[in-house]
């Protein structure tokens, strides 16, 4: 009956409990709490890449992804992979082997931008700036015009130590370079929380992805592509070296072109998940949604202090998103970040690279900027810190950010569930 | 208060409705559909990829592969993207620049492979065979023995055309060979239905899809690395041209080092679906799945003949997953399938390259693959024929397929949900 003999060694089965994942409070790096309506939509029917259904559902993705990127970029879509997929599809697309390349550097993410640029050939000049610190726009025109760089690069959002890039000196700058660099920016840990204006500044590719400030699971990572992205890649000399995250097959796959071509296989939960996390993003709001980051930071920051310590990356460029907070004197980061874990279910992250050891980083981000998750924090921090002896009240810190929520307007409303 | 002014231009939210995808009968080329046990595992609590929560389900993800790609192989885990990533994946990290490569060629996955060789350098010898027909064993062997391949690749299951590729007589010959070509196989379509042996064999990579015969979602790609593979890769005098899908940092990060490298953040919900999934391939059995999707693949085969018409691919290298069924003459490829979605609600797969408008492509696979599937599509199948006035009776092919099943032994028991 069967065309093949069906033969399978001798080979056993695992013996594999079900999956029963504990409940935790994500208030790490990322992924952040996912928004109740987004676990809902992944249940929806799975859909093929082809249906009409599908088809419309894409479309809307794209149109919402515009909002938020603050584009109107046709080749606006989900990469299917992650982040870091998002950074090598910016990077592999934009970079053809031989072009000189200027990277800010100012943490673990500009650092993983020039590994990846090298392996695309790219002759990399660096701007390092140290970590918690915004790269000086001045110098990282000036590598440009000295290095002849066909592409700039930045992170407008370094996770690993806080701060924020300001873009806008950079972006003019770049413009009036005699070889008009293309400007890639990585809006991982901003997009959908900071302002990222993509057709004001003249950002030829942005990329994020979905697990940050979004609030959906982690999987996808949107991109937008400008006209002078779109044309440099269709110049190119030597071909893209990559099949999967090659702009113009993807395009071809998420764009408006009929019949779409086949290029991978959607995953339906994610673009679901994707599709809801955006709509409630446009349903808050940009503006509204910023302003909830802006204030849920602050009151945490003047809560860090209330603790004694404070946060690394330098005033004036903080995240929203994502604070490092300094350990203080006496405490032991990993240890007080594995009872964070362990007896109260809080996941935070370590610092990293130049910050190994001597911040926490905590996240509130999307769905998880709430003011019960700032005082869940601060009394958790609070009590481990008193327990160390470090801190005489351990309720300072919940009580510093009351103070500045009491000072400022009240909480705007989250998103109804 | 805030660190930047907040300014989202002009921006308008898009109006977009929730999502409300209708739900229906996966029996295309994939995505297929998807068990109700592996829908609920989606819905556990998300967590870190750094919890020790979520590295023991790692590890349980990597032992369930293992079962089920028949290896023993430390370096076996999910790519953290579709099908076509974990090609990609395989081809770019075994291939360096200059590489000779044969490809086999019997459809369209395999001319895929082809364009990525070429991208990642690869000097590629084709063996074509006409699709739906298989490699010849001998031809593939001699190709790579006169171009000195340094890599051989073939698709197991070609989802283009319904062709199961035999694997030992060419595993066997590339042993033999001087040069000791490493051996690529794709198993997208293969994997948990059709045996995949992967050390009996000697195959170097082998990779698939979670949509296919795995019944999860898309979104991750098994993959496996077998020792001459990684020493290979190791050796390398120009580094892998990918960061995103570097079999060594992925190695890092899903393998047994510890601590592990952080590389990107892994989809807890694909990550859950996956794991659901494999468990439910080890409960039911590897040998029983193979006799679930042989005995409904032959009852298809055989109310596709009541229908008066008959598979393309040749019989004794036939896929049970996926089925090319012929156009009987008189009928519209495009209308029939499009009537069946619209009609019935079910998705089929249309003919594609040489193949486009003569075979409809109906896939069996995985949770798909149960009788009541296979009389839902011939009872559909043969109603529109019947109103086309190409069949006299509309049930013959239910009839016959019945008669199948009568013949055989009872269906097995599918996994209790």
């Amino acid at each position: 009956m069967a065309d093949a003999a069906v033969t399978f060694g001798d080979r056993t089965p695992p013996q594999v409990a079900p999956l029963n994942p504990p409940e935790r409070s994500l208030f790490g790096p990322g992924p952040t709490p996912v928004h109740p309506r987004v676990m809902r939509a992944m249940a929806a029917p799975v859909l093929g890449h082809l249906d009409p259904d599908f088809q419309q559902i894409m479309a809307e993705v794209s149109d919402l992804l515009r909002y938020v990127f603050g584009t109107t970029n046709p080749v606006t879509f989900p990469v299917p992979a992650t982040g870091t997929g998002g950074m090598e599809a910016a990077l592999v697309n934009a970079i053809a082997p031989g072009d000189p390349v200027v990277i800010g550097v100012n943490g673990y993410f500009g650092n993983r931008m020039v590994q990846m640029a090298e392996k695309f050939g790219g002759q990399v000049t660096r701007v390092d700036a140290p970590w918690g610190e915004v790269i000086p726009p001045e110098r990282f025109l000036a590598a440009a015009r000295a290095s002849g760089a066909r592409v700039a690069a930045v992170v407008h959002a370094e996770t690993s130590t806080g701060a924020l890039q300001p873009l806008a000196e950079i972006a003019h700058g770049l413009r009036d370079l005699p070889e008009a660099p293309l400007f890639v920016v990585d809006c991982v840990t901003s997009l959908g929380a900071h302002p990222v204006e993509v057709d004001a500044l003249g950002i030829d590719i942005a990329y994020s992805g979905s697990q940050k400030a979004l609030s959906a699971p982690s999987g996808l990572s949107p991109i937008t592509f400008g006209p002078r992205a779109i044309e440099r890649i269709a110049g190119r000399a030597r071909p893209v070296g990559s099949w999967y995250l090659d702009e113009a097959l993807l395009a071809s796959y998420w764009g408006d072109a009929r019949p779409r071509a086949y290029h991978h296989t959607a995953s339906a939960p994610l673009v679901y998940a994707l599709h809801e996390a955006l709509r409630i993003v446009a349903e808050e709001g940009l503006p509204a949604r910023a302003e909830r980051h802006a204030r849920n930071h602050e009151a945490f920051r003047r809560g860090v202090e209330g603790l004694g310590t404070e946060l690394h990356a330098r005033e004036g460029h903080r995240l929203w998103t994502l604070n490092t907070v300094r350990v203080p004197a006496g405490a032991d980061m990993a240890a007080t970040q594995r009872r964070l874990l362990d007896e109260y279910g809080i996941e935070i992250g370590a610092g990293m690279g130049e910050l190994a050891g001597k911040v926490w980083r905590v996240g509130l981000m999307g769905y998880g900027s709430q003011r019960r998750n700032v005082a869940l924090l601060l009394a958790a921090f609070g009590e481990l810190l008193h327990e160390d002896g470090l801190l005489a009240d351990a309720g300072a810190g919940v009580a510093a950010a009351n103070r500045a929520y009491a000072q400022g307007a009240k909480e705007p409303a989250l998103v109804a569930d």
